[in-house]
């Protein structure tokens, strides 16, 4: 390579040679000369500037795996199935979920197989956790990976069984009607401490109203009108505003389901990262299909 | 469900409804129309207050695994024995335990295996590790799992078969009598920082009287009569004190137990927790028979 | 045992007979009487004092594994490939590295078997990660798991194809001549803040002469002299001092490799150890010949 005057001309010149060497490469590599590998696309992508900024360690599942569509093996699920922290301190999902037989497994619920994961909990009520092929975000598998139950700090050993709760799931199971029910013996729950464990923050004081900061996910529980509105109205717009409640379906309303749905492994503590690595790849797998083999 | 007019009413109204309808859940679960299934235990114990508060991760694995008898299986077993971190900070015990041949394995022992665990070591003097179905809590897998060597911070490379090692060890061998070589050579060593090795503080200097606090384990090293007496005499009562010393049997003494072995996986640090929950699993799958199916 | 007058002279008296009475177990253990088991001449190095004092995790691995020689199976091996948080906190070798085909799988090499490891990566260039018997310190799969990408805290993200790193590489390629480009579009790259990526410090910030301290590797980027000598030429002496750069080869410069090479699991921080056990053990395996049995 000859000197050039300029070293920022230099600069292009030795640039785009290197980016021919690759282009040459790339004739080369794989089977077939038209598909490109995962590693010559990354590289592509750092060249063009594609590849976000962050240091976490899950953004670079998101880059490096998520983002180039690598597949990923049942093999490494059924690892993650059965070793200890796999998602953070904890022990493995196998232990307690490794048979369709509900007398010896949480739920009968057989996370040791493929077959058991798709098929999901056999005890009645028999569900699915997630759906092969489609986001699993709000299914049973991954939000019991990701979503911490509330009042942040509720050890699974604090029943979810307790008037307050009841009273709360039978509003939305009612039809979550703003009537006198609702008034008097619900709506106040959300604004008093302890109402649904020891030693426990109102529900309010995290969730006063649709600023963030400094009401988390800009939900607002001091009125009928917020807690219909749902979640992140400003950001997403009032239309697109993500419902917390469904009536008559408390099994699908998010504020029933933090209500009483501990975080997996049990034990793990609220501030552990919610968006662990681990769930991400889990994820991706459900996307891309569950494949077995 | 009519609104009463009474909201303490209305809890138990609703509470007894819920229940109601859990136990008709509870009917049709499962095969077996009479067996609960474990997670309807659960549920029924978390109502009945019989799940106690705690925080911790090994808490949890006793409420929800060993209190329900949730069967461990050999495969997650295998799998703890095999992976790096099982029980705190470490290299896997198939490392250096992974064949029966003692030239390839120490002490012969091979935990890649059920049979091999349940064959102990094979290099003379041959022990087992564990008896399928006892509490193993004083057998050789669990205690190294978890007793810290003694004076807490002595790593493996200190040698456990220096003289005041010996004098201690021979004392107990020739029936841990009050004679003068006792008290002239054996009882000074645990007032003596080290004595045992290098930077360490005296015996004493944690066993020092009946008392906890200050005196760990309510363990008397000062004295024949508190060595003889034992720990937690004052928690457990004279007779019930936890013998430190077998006359005769250096092996079977804790006090000789804790000078000569090192916790594993070798180089865990002394803080790190001693019930880890893997540990708990591991002794509840010896308890349940340490079945290899 | 008698007791005898003086303590000192007991100590022997004891100290001997426990030797002879584990000697004498030496002579029927194993089915070799010649041969000393792991066990046995592990207890011995201690009486010796020939296990060195430290209490890090790596340094039980060198005294317990390494030292004796203990086989590494290819099981573990497996298992370390393919379990999450194995060489650091990160996600497992597997999930990226589980293929020969390049279009599944990063460079189209297969962490996930053997064979795979044996052969490399498939993509163009195809080149092997490791010589099977030999030491793998400078190999790529121990480099990749051992050096930082450098300036410390560069993310995969950034990208290892800007002008300045053509550069660099090409002067490499081109001879690694003290000439005009070098000193005037090379050298001054090395004292430049923010040359190889963003808010990173100049080379020269952490070598910037031949003294430890203040500068790393007694590695002096500053001038063609220092950097031509290389790194450790105080320690090693100026003759075997450790060459940087390869002259017409980059890719076995370490220069280059530090410019150009992340650190695996991606997204892990510079400050973990290096040293891990797991890396170490790994190591031990190529060295005994990366058997597949």
């Amino acid at each position: 390579m000859p000197l050039l005057s300029s070293t920022k001309q230099q600069f292009f010149q030795i640039a785009k040679a290197g980016c021919i060497v690759v282009t040459l490469g790339f004739a080369f590599a794989g089977n077939a000369l038209a598909q490109r590998t995962i590693a010559e696309q990354f590289i592509q992508d750092m060249k063009d500037g594609k590849v976000s900024e962050a240091g976490a360690e899950d953004h670079v599942v998101q880059e490096l795996i998520i983002k180039r569509s690598i597949p990923i093996t049942y093999k490494y699920i059924n690892n993650l199935m059965s070793t200890p922290n796999a998602f953070g301190p904890g022990v493995a999902c196998t232990v307690c979920h490794n048979s369709n037989d509900p007398s010896k497994s949480y739920r009968g619920l057989d996370l040791s197989t493929c077959k058991g994961m798709i098929e999901g909990t056999t005890e009645k009520p028999k569900h699915t956790i997630f759906t092969p092929g489609k986001d699993p975000k709000r299914d049973h598998l991954i939000r019991r990976l990701r979503n911490n139950r509330m009042p942040l700090g509720m050890g699974f050993e604090n029943s979810t069984f307790t008037p307050n709760h009841m009273l709360v799931k039978q509003w939305i199971a009612d039809g979550a009607k703003n009537d006198d029910n609702f008034k008097k013996n619900v709506l106040p729950l959300f604004s008093t401490a302890n109402a649904f464990g020891p030693n426990a923050p109102a529900c309010t004081a995290c969730h006063m109203s649709n600023q963030e900061p400094p009401s988390f996910h800009e939900l607002n529980l001091t009125t009928y009108e917020g807690i219909m509105l749902g979640a992140d109205s400003v950001a997403k717009g009032v239309d697109k505003a993500t419902k917390v409640i469904i009536p008559g379906k408390p099994e699908l309303s998010f504020v029933w389901q933090h209500l009483a749905e501990d975080r997996m492994p049990p034990g793990i503590s609220p501030s552990e990262a919610r968006d662990h690595p681990n769930t991400t790849i889990l994820s991706a797998w459900i996307k891309q299909g569950a494949k077995c083999d």
